[in-house]
């Protein structure tokens, strides 16, 4: 039987990857549902080749614009609400949510109550709410599949272990593309310089926080929520190949890798595929061709986001929501031009120096923390520039 | 309650680590059975130290001595007699096979019919006979555990996974002693400079097959017994640092590693641990450390040894045999000066050539092969020492 999948995000970067699976594996997965943001050209096109049985767009303008290019859509929605009733259309088996921020979160928990798997692919979700997606997911008995590349690893590593097993979670990092370079050297770094990630093709605002090391951060905490692992039990190794996508540490001394080529299309065919595995999508990996692989310590203090990250899931409660919502602020500030490099590190720590932690036991917790955060750095960043002048 | 252990060659490299792992957790696995070779004065003090409840050595000879040496002996016998009273000994739940030869295949099958778990580190038992033994650890639903480091690699690599994921199981080599040589330079290698091994620390005939990688050779023998994989599906590549032990590559792309640092004692604790998982017995690894891991292919037509083992397994029924006695013959002849290393090769391949390929059903069928297969390698190397006479 075709695993019924629905894609939330297909226009991106994870989500044009995610249909290129389901093109290699046309007998075994059938896309059921789609939502985009406002690329209405691509969409159409994704609709065309897919021909979903629901779909949904960001806005209603977006929306508007499909429906004045496409004849015959089907049932279609805008917003939150389109959001959600594409992750929850009964004919879905899993859902991929590749879509970016807050309302990713109410698909993903609305399709969690609705017994859907879940391949996520939105770190922000597990950041901003991990212990309320974590605990319907367990209690809806609804297995959380993990697409980052480096968590997707350490699932694969863990497969068959008992936790008893387990001394450590090593996250590898590329580096970014200012590996190796001073703190001092980087505040005239522009956003261009910054776009040009050496190994991982992906989207604008992960690809700045590859550079400043924050996407490691959240994938830190984003690691605590999946494997259930203290901070202190989750290291990050800097590993410029990005061959060896992570590693799990065990108690005898033994370390258990996963490695493969740098294609997004890997990690997202095994959460489709789970607990099967499927023939490769991707070229196979020749080790022999890989040059030396080399492991070294992040350097902590050129790049202070990582050391953020830590402090806020050390913290626990509110910390990690305004850490997300400040760093979102602050990159998009910075690809607008409106922040220096150096700047976005500031503008988040002094976003946490100024928060009162609170609890976020509620979805109304967590959206009032991120509401307060992007209201502050909002105000961190005007104050940046009016000093600039 | 504690693992009751025999060790079959506890005064060799692996016997004496195996000791060093029961002293590491003395509240986890107790020494049942003791045997040794010849090594009189080391095995007294191991039993002092372990009181083991039934011993044995090599001959008559080393037993005489060591009753000279010591009072209050266990029960204690000679011999193959002696291996298998130690291996089958009712208290012992599991067997360490380090010893060599087709003594320890006697024992491996006594200890597999009484119902023992086998820790299996003498890989010519499974070269020699990796269909009998197989069988009858089937039949008995005994546990083989590889104590090789690739093996044991490849065993932590696939625990929990379905034989459908599996490509390819690759196996590393350091590339030994002679790793980058051309063959025309081999010539004049002497047993002392083979004998450097550059990354582990073993026994003579051990440290001269990584050399020639005919060790490799019989890896792959024995990983084609161990995991059911054909030769096809079996590959070796280079790796100088031996940092990581093995890989297996799945249908997908993805590649699963087992990495640490280079002790036997790590592989040994596991197979003593299986299923579970015991505090290090050794340092963590540390990648940062490690350099870069290089992968390259193996020189086959510098090292013909390797190219050697897989026409043996490809022949399958009694070549294995034949190219393993050959290798004893020939081994222990280039470390007693009278065959120079690149003839070991040569004797091995003029011993496969010579013989009609047979059945090895039974235990009597693989005994006649593999005399004949010692008489034929002897006298080659005869001819060659009287040639150049």
């Amino acid at each position: 039987m075709k695993k019924r999948i629905a894609i939330l995000g297909s226009t991106g970067s994870i989500g044009t990857s995610a249909l290129a699976v389901v093109d290699a594996h046309p007998d075994r997965v059938e896309v059921v549902g789609l939502a985009a943001g406002t690329n209405v050209g691509l969409f159409a096109q994704q609709l065309a080749q897919h021909r979903p049985r629901v779909i949904a767009m960001a806005t209603g303008a977006a929306m508007d614009e499909l429906r004045s290019m496409a004849t015959d859509l089907p049932p279609h929605h805008v917003g939150t609400e389109g959001l959600i009733a594409v992750a929850t259309h009964p004919d879905v088996d899993l859902v991929l949510c590749a879509s970016s921020g807050t309302a990713g979160l109410d698909a993903v928990l609305a399709a969690i109550e609705a017994g859907k798997a879940i391949a996520l692919a939105n770190k922000e979700v597990l950041v901003m709410a991990g212990g309320l997606v974590m605990d319907a997911a367990r209690r809806r008995h609804v297995p959380i599949l993990p697409v980052d590349s480096e968590h997707n690893a350490i699932h694969q590593c863990l497969h068959g272990r008992h936790p008893s097993e387990l001394r450590r979670l090593i996250l590898t990092a590329s580096g970014g593309p200012f590996r190796g370079r001073r703190r001092e050297t980087l505040d005239a770094v522009s956003a261009a310089d910054a776009l040009k990630h050496p190994t991982w093709q992906m989207g604008p605002k992960i690809t700045i926080d590859s550079a400043t090391l924050m996407n490691k951060g959240l994938e830190v905490i984003e690691a605590h929520w999946l494997f259930g692992a203290p901070a202190a039990q989750i290291s990050v190794l800097v590993h410029p190949q990005s061959i060896v996508h992570s590693i799990v540490e065990l108690r005898d001394g033994s370390m258990i890798a996963q490695m493969g080529i740098t294609d997004m299309r890997l990690p997202i065919q095994y959460a489709f595929s789970y607990p099967d595995r499927w023939d490769a999508p991707v070229p196979f990996l020749d080790l022999t061709r890989a040059g030396g692989l080399e492991f070294c310590e992040p350097a902590w203090d050129d790049f202070p986001c990582l050391a953020l990250a830590y402090r806020a899931l050390e913290a626990e409660r509110s910390l990690p929501v305004v850490l997300n919502a400040a760093n979102e602020v602050a990159v998009a500030s910075f690809l607008d031009g409106r922040l220096g490099f150096t700047e976005i590190a500031t503008v988040i720590a002094q976003t946490m120096d100024a928060h009162a932690p609170a609890d976020t036991d509620t979805l109304n917790d967590v959206r009032r923390v991120d509401r307060w955060a992007r209201e502050y750095s909002t105000e961190l960043v005007l104050a940046v520039e009016s000093l600039k002048g």
